[in-house]
């Protein structure tokens, strides 16, 4: 099965904006077992967004474009696809009434564009959107006079905002897909996500033990970030599930403590669960990573449970004031040290009266780097019930590089030792 | 000029990662004026590979692939872009030697697979690596065989971590670029970023006023997000700048105070150097953004100068001890109240002894909610020397959309309070 995206939006292609589009909707695509195959980005550009259309009308059972549905003059899509399709487009009432009373609701007056929004193509199907006027629309085109040689294909027109596209996805289009594309054969996906070897060696390790399950029909993949590779195995038909579930034996075997999380699962996402279930609490104490790390734990839904209280001591003096980091420390060995490091991480379990507590020192840059402590210096602390241990690492990366991977390295820390055993 | 850009990788198509290459890339070359025409996503595939390479080729001047040439097995670029230009491969070992001093520099052992990344096509620029051990390739494609009508096309294959692609491109491709392809005609672009009115009625304000500059030449889009609308303003030729500059005159008349940034600002950059040159210091005290407002105003090289200090106080124990405010009002209002907002930001104020302090409180969801206060709730307050002011808000997305939003707009009670006349 042949499945492309079409993103139209001069933003995307000025770089305005992240496709954020293309990353969820192919996740939410594979999850389901249908992988999208192609990928493309054109401006809200009349000739290209029908060339584009009729090329991938050529080629796919399945066409999901974003984008170009709104109220305004380079809102194209839905014009052109219909012309495209020699569809005449018709207003649609209903449609209109539902547009009035989204904005009737939010006591907001429709703005005369909005009509626009309830011109329909002839014989498309309209998608409700709960959370925004622009409805989306979803065309049998059959016969498909661009691939004759098969019976059909879907055009698939979503909005572009997020939080309509998103819920209009899994409530309309979901459905459609199920009943119109049912699977052929079954579909078994596994990620595991490892930290603390780069991806040739990640490759070394496993590419050789798992050489006959790829004979059999295993599809391995890489993806390399800073200090982290995901592998990802998947197969297809009767075996699928039983290949992926050997492959991820063999895997945990030679990677063990180094494969942090699954699918979805991250790092925060396993420590607020790791947390909640031993009954342990948690505070911060962050100077470098300035609240990325107590961003990243109050993501986790439930993470109240188990996290406390944060504090982002940027200042020396919250340091001392907050955290009761010695003036002593701070003048002999400078806010950037292991010593500072400690007694953030014990001033703030003590002041915060938590089970544990991590800290976090360095030089994130551009500035404040010297000799003896370049930029990429970070100190990293935990304090527990049995002792306070810290790490030295050197991360000398742009800013929001280095606050990544160090809140990274901070979450790991804490990971490993809450495993089992403890230590890594 | 057609520019085009190839993303290669199974991660994108799955949805695992998002594509940030697209942006970064299509961004830089906005800004110099090089418009990308077409972004395109497939599979570590070697058919589909070749299939949109030899596409592109027919379309485009210059043609950017991103990945596929790491030294894992499903890093299939290099080989497939010298077959299919019939350019064979040859061993360099200059490449080699560089490769080997990567890994000798960082201590580190140079897996042997590593070698194929010193493969290189006959007659192509190797574009050194400072960050990584695969070198960029520059290949002119003269003749170009698949576009005969013109006389050659440019193809630059760049690797795929973000940390070795973007300063290959900045010192080895934009020189390339400039010298390869000289700019025809000036180009201008501005950006102006509002907050405050949706994409309808902004575009109801302002279309209008512009219609003349339109018909002159000028190039109008708008860019929406939640609570946020970007107003874009192009124009090429003799007379771009000028005619970028009236547009920006009329839309500031018109939009006024609702503009917080224009280009590439951020409302936390606005922020920190508007505190820095008014010389006043900020604190926060963060309950449900959980962090996000210290993490973005510490993303901001120079923060250090005015933010001293964050609490991240999720627990009501924490509010308490930290900040002060009263167990007699978080019992009779509840946490998620203005009367704990103002008290919060009273606290942080006070306890922080800097000029602002803002304070968030409310329902990130998906718990928590109820008749009274439903998901989405939030208070903001925000303390300073002439007293506090509070506002409610209704936010009621996702966790994170919900963090974003009620960021953005506690950072705006700040930038608004900071104005010259103060207020909104």
């Amino acid at each position: 099965m042949q499945i492309e995206l079409i993103n139209t939006g001069a933003e995307l292609l000025l770089g305005r904006i992240l496709n954020t589009h293309q990353q969820w909707l192919c996740r939410q695509l594979a999850d389901l077992g249908y992988l999208v195959t192609r990928q493309v980005c054109i401006a809200d550009d009349a000739p290209q967004i029908q060339a584009a259309v009729r090329d991938s009308l050529s080629r796919a059972d399945l066409i999901v474009t974003t984008g170009g549905l709104g109220p305004t003059s380079d809102d194209l899509t839905r014009d052109l696809i219909a012309r495209l399709l020699e569809r005449p487009l018709a207003f649609d009432p209903q449609v209109l009434a539902q547009i009035e009373q989204y904005y009737a609701q939010r006591r907001r007056v429709m703005p005369a564009s909005t009509r626009v929004q309830a011109m329909v193509p002839a014989g498309a199907r309209v998608l409700a959107n709960a959370n925004g006027t622009a409805p989306g629309l979803a065309i049998e085109v059959n016969p498909n006079p661009f691939r004759p040689e098969t019976r059909r294909s879907w055009l698939v027109l979503l909005p572009g905002p997020p939080r309509e596209l998103r819920p209009m996805f899994s409530e309309s289009v979901v459905p459609l897909l199920l009943r119109e594309f049912p699977q052929a054969a079954p579909y078994a996906c596994r990620t595991l996500k490892t930290t603390g070897l780069g991806e040739s060696l990640v490759e070394e390790r496993i590419a050789g033990p798992l050489g006959k399950l790829v004979s059999a029909g295993l599809e391995l993949g890489y993806c390399a970030r800073i200090g982290e590779v995901e592998v990802r195995l998947a197969a297809r038909g009767g075996e699928a599930l039983a290949l992926v579930r050997q492959a991820e034996e063999i895997v945990r075997g030679l990677l063990g403590r180094l494969i942090y999380a699954t699918d979805d699962g991250t790092l925060e996402g396993g420590l607020v669960q790791s947390l909640t279930e031993q009954k342990q609490t948690l505070a911060l104490a962050e100077s470098c990573t300035g609240g990325l790390i107590a961003h990243r734990i109050t993501n986790v839904p439930g993470a109240s449970a188990v996290f406390l209280c944060g504090l982002v001591t940027y200042s020396n003096e919250a340091k001392q004031e907050l955290l009761g980091v010695s003036a002593a420390a701070l003048a002999e060995h400078g806010a950037v040290s292991e010593v500072v490091a400690r007694q953030m991480a014990e001033g703030a379990r003590r002041r915060c009266r938590t089970d544990y507590a991590i800290a976090v020192t360095g030089i994130a840059g551009p500035g404040g780097g010297g000799e003896a402590k370049p930029v990429g210096t970070v100190f990293i602390a935990l304090a527990g019930e049995k002792g306070t241990v810290a790490e030295e690492h050197f991360n000398p990366f742009d800013r929001e590089t280095f606050k990544y991977v160090t809140s990274q390295q901070s979450l790991d820390l804490l990971r490993r030792a809450l495993l089992p055993t403890g230590g890594s």
